[in-house]
């Protein structure tokens, strides 16, 4: 097809189309003539994964870029690794820098700073996982947990335990159709479900919460309630 | 106190003592010469609250500004009307107008728009929660849905619900301590539960899913495993 027919099948607009081609992300068509290029389903496929990261708020073309090339190598790296890698390039990206920055100026009076890592290590522990100081999520539990404690909300290895119990069979459901897809369709699925889910399962998170707020506070209490 | 003890023991230097004064984030203190101003509890207190939101990424000085008029002023709206409001001034900001601008573009080819807020409606039904297209987090969800469905990923009403099992536990224990709390404890809770908590659940899952890849990857598989 030529590349109005592409820009038509997909819904991406053309001058969009000519964008992500210029940058990069989506390969030429194949010459058929001085003025024409022919593109096939390849290129339709691959123009609906560069929309659905494009739909990601925060998420760099460079990045972009990474994860797709990550997603054309992945036997480089491996299935698993490929995976990891394109996830990786994903945001969250400021939080390592920010957590540790907070800790070196001293936003956590309590004492030295604690030993790198130590409290994704004793999380990671107690969700029964292996712990892996290079894996990104590592890191980004490490910070986030730095965070809850630096706001003196209430943090030991066994909230790990209880949230992983919430989220493991969430996790487990959301992995079940990779063993049945292509390599290439399960790196494209890690990315595309682990960040277009995230706000839904936080939106999901924040109704529930009203839902059970109302509920405690608004029922006749058993004790009084503490007032200002 | 003084300002410099202030500063000492929040573990806030000094300048950015000055900076959140100066903001509007933090009252002065009050003046007891020319040159001295004393400081309170009331203020190390505010203080470890500004510090908690300055280090959600994302979060503007005005909006939190706006969550600390709210925690103010909170039996103008009541306090599950403000935890509301005030959980509504946290990122995510964007998504909105992107998903909607990409409906308009036509990146979803397939029919017409949807009537706004059809697939919030639908899920929060699967969720057995009440419907309030106000609450941010109906529109934040709603948003989500598009875009996982405008990337091609599987979304029915029923993935709502499965989510919605594995999140309610884990929604129900943190609203827990709510009713022994003040309303101003309750709201700042909210706040700072709501938005530290997130990356810590996104962080766990990814650490989860990673798990559970490997084990479906390199289990011996029952069927052949599809090839490009």
């Amino acid at each position: 097809m030529q590349i109005s027919e592409l820009a038509e099948v997909t819904g991406v607009p053309l001058p969009t189309v000519k964008f992500y081609i210029r940058e990069g992300l989506l390969p030429k068509g194949t010459p058929v003539s001085a003025t024409r290029a022919e593109y096939g389903e390849g290129h339709s496929d691959r123009l609906r994964v560069i929309s659905a990261l494009a739909s990601v708020p925060g998420l760099p073309i460079a990045r972009m870029r990474e994860i797709l090339a990550i997603i054309d190598n992945w036997d480089d790296y491996g299935v698993i690794e490929a995976m990891g890698h394109a996830v990786a390039a994903l945001p969250p990206y400021a939080a390592p820098s920010d957590a540790r920055r907070g800790r070196e100026d001293g936003a956590s009076p309590e004492g030295p700073p604690p030993p790198q890592l130590t409290y994704a290590r004793e999380a990671v522990a107690a969700l029964g996982l292996t712990f892996d100081p290079e894996y990104p999520a590592t890191r980004q539990l490490d910070d986030a947990i730095t965070a809850v404690l630096g706001a003196g909300l209430a943090w030991t290895p066994d909230t790990a335990a209880r949230y992983g119990a919430s989220l493991r069979q969430l996790a487990e459901n959301e992995v079940t159709p990779v063993p049945s897809m292509t390599a290439r369709q399960s790196i494209e699925y890690a990315v595309l479900g682990t960040t277009l889910f995230e706000p839904v399962i936080l939106a999901i998170r924040r109704l529930l919460h009203r839902h059970f707020a109302e509920t405690a506070v608004e029922a006749p209490s058993q004790a009084p309630r503490a007032t200002e």
